[in-house]
């Protein structure tokens, strides 16, 4: 073993510089458990003078990133973005025969499979437990401490964007965009948080999570993907009088042999761990055919833990750590079998304006039932004669095809106003 | 690395049983995980004839340990007990350059420093992910995922049997001895249940992390360890009216460079993620300098349940994975520097029984005031005059040396009867 990994690190925002200080601060402890020195070989970003939150002038300094590669044994990427910059340089240090450690989800996400084989090819690390659920160890539970157990499904709330708009808006009772905007403000959700608010980020970690539960390539195109704009303060008040709260579930999930994968907003009992978990707290549920349901909790985000999760990778390359880069040599992934939501069942919460007269709910129940959409509970808080109401229904186990084609119906009737808001409620949690 | 992996299994009670069945039913699963086929050397056990889980007799079957550690690669060891066996086996075994998984945490505790420093001599693995709150990745949470930090304590609830009977307990009212024997008849306990009640289990559990966690030698002498026979009814009464839940905790932590090691009934806010762990579930907490409070929960026990540990190990040294035992070489490991719990300072809940007359509140809450005790609320059930009441006094933060001081002279007072429960009130978790 050598006695020295040269450490190159590219992008110095804040999971860089919290690296370094990582790094540094705990440099006794760490080259006492990596059982070699850390020594940063160099560091690169795109502009040498950004005002950082540490001093990095100690640090040799690179213009260019492939004699950055060419100092280090191992690169840290942290630039970000599934293409471009990131990509170039995962795919040059792989190449160079170097190990790689990524916090970059949208990458590993998209070209995960490309780049595990060549990793593989050059017999080198590429890890990425940064990832996803920043601090908590979901990667390695899954590949490595649960990998006795046929994995059947894995639950996550692993966006804090989300998790955060959520829980305030419960707590709060106010809408959407006046959650979004404070958490804007608080640097809770970035200037443009598509990525976050419509599941996209919650994407890339589901999809790399069920490449290593399933043995499957990352299947990012068949994640379906729903976000939480739609929800309004109503939502909130009906779950929890229905015993619910409404969390941004990632879900993927064996069904008859095929994998479901999606984003979505979901009910989930009060009593569910699940429930407890919130504003910027992530947690991942990986259901085993041995080990039961084990439930990872802890921070989603953040410089500091984002940085222990880093830093952890390059500790397990400095131990001589080399695992196929998703628990399975690339080359026998398997060709991902999407399922498409439509084809499975579940209960579901549907919430709809209607105008408060007569005969609404026989147009609605109609229709409900030649879809065959067995309605289990029926909430309606009552207005001002005239103006609409808001109803929300409750249903038994139905066939989630059969219930859209159903909303499809119930959105045309002259009677339902504006968008009708569905959400699958899951007891089983 | 070598196509396959001969394995020898001693000891086939429950979890032997479930380890055999885990390897044969995921064989294939197993093998694209761990790069190698997982073959069964042998298997060993005292009785060849005793009733099994399953049927062993498809295994080559050795009557004499040193034959299957000579015939194996690793030998997994399922026999239990700090000492004789299954001490001669690890120590045979690990002498003999074979590398070694074990469930055993009584021997891991008593003896991990030297059984450490004969594996790293003969450059082999010793693993025992099993040996802590079974399938919880808990050794390798504390060992790789967090090895970038600091860690400043780790709190567990590490004792399926003391979970359950608390649980059952607070549920329904009933008294220690009653729920203990339902416990037995159902199998949560065993026949002499000492050791889990007596918090030694747990014990062995949290001794073996703060090894992994802080670098030292496993120092089972210096945990200080409290059961739960003493708590009766009144106590899950009192402390659900002050709004908490009564969990036995293991609890490493640094207190001003020194380790302090509890194993004590405490109360935890029933907000805490800690107070929704019920019956046989488990959980660790690693409060870590960087990664913020991560927590894992999942079944502390089972035969399945452990054997995904095992396996888990055994997948690993397929993998060609070698650690230090304890995370850092074992000759490095410090001496451990235990505190004294009395030297600590916290809040406490003290229930006492005391005769329902004028004065008697006059009388202790002079030697609390003598001992710089002092109480934050008081709480007095009442009952037929003349007859002894339950009094519960919760304290503001205080040093454990001044309160055990009162306490023994508040035993001491003629309108006091019977034993007087203190447990430690952890508002942090």
């Amino acid at each position: 073993m050598v006695n020295v990994l040269k450490v190159g690190i590219v992008g110095l925002g804040t999971v860089g510089a919290a690296t370094l200080k990582n790094l540094s601060d705990n440099a006794q402890l760490i080259e006492q458990r990596a059982g070699v020195r850390i020594e940063i070989a160099g560091i690169h970003a795109r502009n040498r003078k950004a005002k950082r939150d540490i001093d990095v002038s100690a640090y040799p300094w690179f213009d260019e990133v492939t004699a950055l590669i060419d100092a280090s044994d191992l690169v840290v990427e942290l630039i970000g973005g599934a293409d471009g910059a990131a990509y170039q340089l995962i795919e040059q240090a792989l190449s160079a025969g170097k190990h790689v450690v990524t916090a970059n989800k949208a990458l590993i996400a998209h070209h995960g499979y490309a780049l595990a084989l060549l990793a593989e090819q050059n017999k080198v690390s590429l890890l990425y437990e940064a990832a996803v659920a920043g601090s908590i160890p979901a990667v390695k539970a899954v590949c490595q401490s649960f990998a006795a157990n046929r994995i059947e499904a894995v639950y996550g709330i692993m966006n804090g964007t989300c998790n955060y708009i959520l829980t305030q808006m419960r707590e709060t009772g106010r809408d959407f965009n006046d959650v979004l905007k404070e958490a804007q403000v608080k640097g809770y959700a970035e200037a443009d948080p598509t990525f976050d608010i419509e599941g996209v980020d919650a994407g890339h970690k589901i999809a790399i999570l069920a490449a290593l539960a399933f043995g499957q390539k990352p299947n990012l195109s068949g994640v379906s993907m729903t976000g939480i704009s739609h929800l309004n303060a109503d939502d909130f008040k009906f779950s929890q009088e229905l015993g619910y709260k409404i969390k941004l579930l990632a879900i993927a999930r064996i069904v008859d042999g095929s994998v479901l994968q999606v984003v979505e907003p979901c009910l989930v009992p009060v009593s569910s761990p699940f429930a407890a978990i919130e504003n910027a707290y992530n947690a991942v549920l990986i259901q085993c055919d041995r080990a039961g349901t084990p439930l990872l909790t802890g921070l989603g985000a953040g410089g500091d833990a984002t940085a222990s999760a880093v830093v952890g990778d390059i500790i397990d390359v400095a131990r001589g750590i080399c695992l196929p880069v998703f628990g399975v040599p690339a080359s026998s992934l398997k060709e991902p079998s999407a399922l498409d939501p439509l084809e499975t069942v579940g209960r579901y919460y549907i919430r709809l304006s209607v105008q408060d007269k007569a005969g609404v709910l026989a147009d609605i129940a109609t229709i409900l039932r030649d879809h065959q959409v067995s309605v289990d509970s029926l909430l309606q808080h009552g207005r001002g004669k005239g103006q609409d109401v808001s109803m929300v229904i409750e249903t038994h186990e139905v066939a989630q095809e059969n219930l859209t084609d159903a909303i499809t119906l119930i959105s045309r009737l002259d009677v339902v106003s504006g968008d009708i808001c569905t959400m699958r409620v899951e007891d089983s949690l």
